[in-house]
């Protein structure tokens, strides 16, 4: 079974591996605050052109996006957030158990606009009872989506000038930030970022590490006591040094982007073999995530061989399906799967 | 300026008032456990022939909402609703301050239906990601609803019948329930939401009281520990016996669905005027909720007397609009009203 | 049975009864913004020369704890209260429900010094391991206290300069703050605490109103959208005039501080019948609640005829027990208690 | 710098590095339903000999404990815990973040008894005022304790006891299981552990592995939609395959107890080093943990070569400080040590 549903079917990048056995009997203090910890968040700084970012580093994705809202939030606010967010769905309540309503947008393709933010929030501002509905405190985006596909500078800039004007801060979930910026279809890089953004994410997870997720706070008021609602959160690991060896790793000269750039081009190979054979993909996504459309006999068909995603029943004999490719794809696996596309 | 725009814009029904005043001298013990808490019991599990229910009495309707919610589900689980559901969008966030999610379905007229709760409920079992999502936990329903409809027999039977089998409990929000039982197109009784709900409070804010809503539990299993939870919510009254002499006032002799009655007569002639005149109306409403369909100009020349709630805007030209009568509302006023409806 | 085990025995002074009758039928709108809250919030800003302050009236004392604490602190913050408060013992973990901890600190006779709330503040940030902890965030006191005590002019000067060194707020409960103010071991008065808290509340339900607490909020930060909160919390009653004629008949010619003052009046004559019998009392209360110390003859003698609390086991053959007055207490069941502490 | 400030200042056990190299490229499903996790969940049950047992794999130690206990409690309970316990003092308030009170109980040495535990329960349903009060919902004991001691298997099963008559569970923090198993006063097996509590975790972070922590629900009660709350806690890791091949690894032929036994060999020696001194040592400690108290020229000589941690201030002139070993401890550095310990 070759696996192709989902970004985090093997374990960490062969050169991250070697730097934990390189480093394994090294004696650092605990909790993030190690040379490696430092070196990794000089790196990221430098990637981002932020001299003054805070960086930290997670151990998850589910984690950092609780830790990050809750740490922004008062209790009378909500988050806004496509209803496909990973937050609104698929985080068994995280946000809500810290005690926060997620304010769910309807998203095409995954992505939210800045007309329909604004008009979230004023629309609650000139409501008579808004003091009794939960009012929109911050924005959280995920780049690329849920569905692969990714916002462009301009949407962008036209949602931070929203948040800009309405006083609230903008967060985006980069958890496969990598194979969005290597997408062919991206004019954003990690300096826009961290312009566009008071507070985001780099994944790590998903793109080359073990596990582990930077944050990158830009916004001064949203750096205070960050510390303490990681610890909070149960995401201080004590061997911080782990995050911190991982991310020097794929930071400390490119890395990164290097192995985000192979998932993408894999993902493209399998994009392009779909429309070849005249099959439909659910989402202009040219990112690492894939949605063809097949039907029963092709599913079964490419079953056999490979493992992948049920995404959604498209119509009463289709559905779209999701295969994702990461830093680790083996190009022979795609050069099979394109052959079976092939033969579909 | 006559008010039509809500069911609370008076004190209270002045025999309770009476009771109020004949009471104040005596000296009970706090907490809700005096004669008065202990008649008023009696008399609401009379009427639900019920009689080893548990009956509290709380302050309103919030905080009715969240204790009992958050008395009810473990923390990954949240609570099926109706998307213009009360606690989904007018409490300010309670459900989620207490750390759950209201998963929200569409509702025509502000109900929902038993298939689309049961579809809800299975489809998350059935889900592969199903311990990422929150757990569908229980029912929330108002009866009636925000929009002055209300479930027949039949519906609650059904609902009821797909908690069961579920296994999640079914808890009715009665804000307005004396509205409702006293509407002609009621096929329910008090005994009935004894028995097809698991718990469900009777609403007295609005019907009569100055303040007070009385829960009824019915399950044992949501019986245990039931008071800590009010007073860890703010809702044990220091003087309890405030609620216990306004719902023995409502309940020794039918004082309740008497002035609710009213209230549901003098809304149908309002229903009637507009209707006789042309003027649709947003809903099927039998209740002391009324949606009228207005121009502007009607609006307008209406504003001049009455006051009433915007409610939605229905086309360019158009809003609907509401106005309730409750237990206070006076024939002469109605009356008044009638006369000016004709003229619009 | 003549209770003195409580100072909420009865419903409401005479002329608040009076006043919610009178208007009664008075249509107002809903959730606090009607007249009577206006002019109530007029005569408490008067009544503490604080002419900028934000006044909201709640129902409760523990709902009012639990959304003042809320409102204001972050999520890695606790609240330094005595070990004695209420908030720490007696709301069934409403402080916690909301998140944060309560950092107790041993006090005598239910008093804290500014010596004390240092030393925890610098201990913490002085520990190593200082985001591992519970970050201090803001004061809370009573005042009086549950046993009856009362920080003077010095104490409070000296608390209020620790909280502006450190910044972080200062909120003082004034669940039975008239039994203080009329205290003649009192040197405080009203503008004293506008001055000197950030936030505190003057407490209704035990001085005369039927239910109700008035927050008065100086500190500018802590006025930000504070109604939500309320809300959120289940305080913001729907008929919310039903607190304004309460507070404004307490209010409008200082009737809150004549029926406090009979109440201590009639503490302090109970206070010498159990001195002048030789009867020493656990603590030096000189406001509403007296705490003798008696044998069991003693309790049980005085049992026949009185209810009052157990409070603490002193030794093998005495306890504690608390007696209170309250604006309801009448002359007459003192002068007979009186003469039966005389036969003890 | 040699460092004995803590247990987790190096990576991990070499042969658990072995196996995540090689296992890297290996392709398996997320969350902890993988092969390797299976297995390891097979390792623990035998060796807990508690074949029903569910085993889940958790990230740290907080994590941990704040996914436990918000799965167990109703909000208005809390867990009892000694006054050091780290659910009290160092988690940041993870477990008041989830709405439960902390209820600490004054503890000798770090332990708590069941003489306490009894008294804190009845007086808590003895109290007039019970539901005004936080109920004691669960138990927490570390083991070791935060101070290296031990409670031996009459003093669990008095716990165990009192926790059955009560009716409620009993949770054990093993953060540092190995080094206690291994210690020579103990005479507890993981067997007993399974049998004695109802819930319990085998620290994984500080005895060899990377990181992980393995939590054993022997109650059948408490296994219920556990995964859910590890998801929304932040600890379903998405390689949750890193978790079982390091518990794999540990648990398959005894490394796990092998390498605590060396940490508490060598913490012997450290102990013995300091006794032959005449220097006293502030806990009776037998693991892996040791607490000499020195004054501040025998800190000043040992700090030039070794970090380790400050605790307390004894006196005017001493402090007690922390020396930890680990399986990572070099002989060779505590040799070091020794011979510096002798010539203080």
């Amino acid at each position: 079974m070759i696996r192709f549903e989902c970004d985090y079917a093997e374990g960490a990048h062969p050169l991250i591996l070697q730097k934990l056995c390189d480093t394994n009997m090294e004696q650092t203090p605990g909790y993030g605050v190690d040379i490696h910890c430092e070196t990794a968040r000089k790196h990221i700084r430098d990637a981002c052109l932020s001299p003054d970012a805070d960086i930290h580093f997670l151990v998850g994705g589910t984690q950092t996006n609780a830790t990050v809202i809750s740490s922004i939030l008062r209790p009378h606010q909500g988050v806004i957030c496509a209803s496909t967010g990973h937050i609104n769905v698929h985080e068994s309540g995280a946000i809500e158990a810290s005690g926060h309503k997620v304010l769910s947008l309807p998203g095409e393709d995954g992505k939210i606009t800045a007309q329909q933010i604004e008009d979230l929030i004023l629309g609650h501002f000139h409501d008579e009872n808004f003091e009794h509905m939960v009012q929109p405190g911050m924005v959280y985006l995920s780049w690329p989506t849920e569905n692969g596909t990714i916002y462009s500078k301009n949407e962008l800039l036209a949602i931070n000038s929203v948040c800009r004007r309405c006083r609230i801060p903008l967060y985006i979930d980069g958890a496969r930030m990598g194979y969005g910026l290597m997408s062919d279809s991206c004019d954003l890089t990690l300096p826009d970022f961290a312009t566009l953004a008071d507070i985001f994410y780099i994944g790590g997870t998903k793109v080359g590490a073990m596990f582990g997720e930077a944050v990158v706070i830009t916004d001064p008021d949203l750096k205070t006591d960050f510390r303490y609602l990681i610890k909070q959160n149960g995401g201080m690991l004590a061997k911080g040094r782990l995050l911190g060896i991982q991310f020097e790793t794929l930071f400390e000269d490119g890395l990164y982007c290097r192995i985000a750039r192979h998932a993408v081009t894999q993902a493209m190979r399998i994009r392009q073999a779909f429309q070849h054979k005249g099959i439909p993909l659910l989402y202009d996504s040219y990112t690492n995530q894939q949605y063809p459309i097949l039907n029963q006999i092709q599913i079964d068909q490419l079953s056999r061989r490979y493992s992948f995603c049920f995404w959604e029943r498209v119509d009463e004999k289709r559905s779209a399906v999701r295969f994702c490719t990461s830093w680790a794809t083996s190009e022979t696996d795609v050069d099979q799967l394109l052959s079976d596309i092939g033969h579909l």
